[in-house]
């Protein structure tokens, strides 16, 4: 199959570039580098060097697998891109990983919110109207997040809801109250792409996921060089990638206000085959299918705790320390989502167990030395943006400060 | 009241500066002159001459009326504009009007689609930040429509809808399935300021508004310097407006599809009044309140045949013609929308009667000498874009074929 999958250079997109390439499909990855200018920007670095996305593509290529098509471009800036790529590749199947992913950093202060909303519904509406020239047959498997939810006090059913009122009855979109600008940037998608299925007969696949941890793929092995950018950071990592290497460097592991937040968690191999499995078994023409992507729901405490206990197997003493919620978010709230349309079609999840967290913390000690502890305070508020520069946290602490539970 | 008009120089704008100026109220309009390029881009005319918004604004002084402050600004492009305003007029209300208004001209190109989403997104965005800053506490009463909801099967309620779902309760955001990628603009907006309101404790309006016929306000009266820019064109014209000038040119009423599609309408008076309900019944902190601002439902077939038959008692004979629909939206539909709120605080509706369509026609027949035939008939097909230049209609007619109902 042919596979255009942009924000090829992402923690996911380059993953999911080699996976599909490893199984015989024609893969182009499209990306315009942007995260590692945000990271700069903020002074955020994985924990492992990322070798250049076009050195990846090389070595993958040596090792005797399909090549990787790079292409250097910004899906949203460049409103050809796409029509070109569409016109001339012919994708069967769109990954759209292409999208600024971090909520604090949609938060930071208006140029980033302007900037998140922009670059992620205008990068979508391009591959819209690309698709509607050139390729309207195709399937667009679009990256949404759980947290375009929020926290509603029913149910969370996979995008659509049955509703009764008044007596009669309709299908409606799963109404959404989320708590970043970033991730209604993802509701404001959605919206668009159910408009497009329904408006030009698209076949579209809304994939709301889970928080992703790890960054242990089959295809990357043990291979430096194809590694994948593991965030610990504020901005971009995500909570139980920081909580790790929190507890690899010996430092408390920090929870926002008490913890009792509930999300959905999933394995980045896990990420890889719901999106095959979204892949080989598209949305039928005019179809807008929405899958919520996540294997276990846990509290933010609960996370804490196991991480702390793997660490103790392995001989390592962590603390956990609150601080004050920088965030606008409800602590104490119902949880339950709906996840069985993927493991209907077949996805066997990896679920989190010491054997994963052990094997994540062994790989954040042997990066020890490139951890930057002041990177991983939080430093942007909801209520009021950024509290202090990355080089001068002591200002930040006092703010959003420790509070023993 | 310090009030803020954004899109002062639009339709509704302008008529609301001078609404509340009349009233007392210190009034500052701001505008970017956009809707003057897009009338020239498409090669439309307003029914009148339309003047400068500083000469209507200078015409306006000379009657001896409080004097209304004009500042030419672009508040999506310029992102420091409305910081400047918010910090030295230190609005109390905030009402904005400011964004590309038509759903054709969002559904002309890629190009159109990408500029409506980010200018209409953007701007609201802007001023959500100007406000955090430096007027957290004023009142945005922000324009929206009732295209908003699209055509649900369950009734449509103002903004909230009340969910039970698997035993369970929650008020929700009303889901949305809008008709065009105007619309959308405005949802997303809704989404961004119901955030805004939670997480900034703000005072948000939202006046989900039906279709607005009409240019006769008590401001205007009949001086020709103060007239509003009244939309005949398939692009920025409203229907009821539309069918006036086609009747009273002697051109058939062009009526897209069966006709039976029912939507909300008020008249120009009644969106003054709506607005002025509105802000001085403010919000209160952190409420997001939905407005539905209409006063009557009708098809569009019920519209047309009201107009055949006040022309009929103005001696006029007009026919009603069937043009293939060039959108994608449901013909036969339920429709039954909520609008008691604006009748709660006070508002007394101008219904739609011969009167208000004869006076409407006698202005038409005026200027007729002005009105240009091609403009009205429609080119933007939903599907396909743009379907022929304004210029050479030939083409468009075949596509868009008319058929004797």
């Amino acid at each position: 199959m042919r596979i255009c999958i942009l924000g090829g250079d992402g923690y996911l997109g380059w993953p999911t570039a080699m996976y599909f390439s490893a199984r015989g499909h024609e893969v182009m990855v499209v990306d315009n580098m942007a995260k590692r200018g945000w990271e700069a920007e903020i002074g955020a670095k994985p924990l492992e060097h990322v070798p250049a996305l076009k050195e990846r593509a090389r070595r993958w290529k040596q090792k005797k697998f399909q090549p990787i098509e790079v292409v250097i471009g910004n899906i949203a800036d460049d409103g050809q891109l796409m029509n070109g790529i569409c016109h001339d590749f012919r994708p069967e199947a769109i990954i759209h990983y292409g999208e600024q992913p971090s909520a604090p950093y949609s938060m930071l202060n208006q140029e980033n919110a302007v900037y998140t909303q922009c670059n992620n519904v205008v990068g979508t509406l391009n591959v819209m109207f690309a698709m509607r020239e050139h390729c309207p047959q195709a399937h667009l498997v679009k990256l949404g997040t759980m947290g375009e939810y929020g926290t509603p006090n029913i149910d969370i059913e996979e995008g659509w809801l049955d509703v009764t009122h008044n007596g009669r009855k309709d299908r409606v979109l799963y109404p959404k109250k989320p708590h970043s600008l970033y991730h209604l940037s993802k509701v404001h998608d959605s919206h668009n792409l159910e408009f497009a299925s329904r408006m030009w007969d698209f076949r579209v696949t809304d994939l709301n996921q889970g928080v992703v941890y790890g960054s242990d793929t089959d295809e990357i092995g043990n291979d430096p060089e194809l590694c994948t950018s593991f965030h610990y950071d504020d901005v971009f990592g995500t909570v139980l990638n920081r909580f790790v290497v929190q507890a690899a460097i010996g430092m408390p592991l920090t929870v926002y206000g008490s913890g009792k937040q509930i999300r959905g968690y999933l394995n980045i191999r896990d990420t890889l085959r719901c999106v095959e499995l979204a892949v080989t078994n598209p949305a039928g023409r005019g179809e807008f299918r929405v899958f919520n992507q996540f294997t276990e729901q846990f509290s933010v405490m609960e996370l804490a705790q196991r991480v702390r206990e793997s660490a103790a197997i392995n001989g390592m003493k962590v603390e956990i320390q609150h601080l004050r919620n920088p965030r606008v978010e409800q602590e104490e709230h119902y949880y339950h989502a709906a996840h069985s349309s993927l493991s209907s079609l077949g996805l066997e999840p990896h679920l989190l167990n010491h054997e994963v967290i052990g094997q994540m913390l062994e790989k954040a000690m042997k990066t020890a030395n490139r951890i930057n502890e002041a990177s991983i305070l939080p430093k942007v508020d909801w209520k009021q943006g950024w509290q202090a520069p990355v080089t001068g946290l002591s200002t930040a602490v006092p703010r959003l400060q420790a509070v023993r539970a």
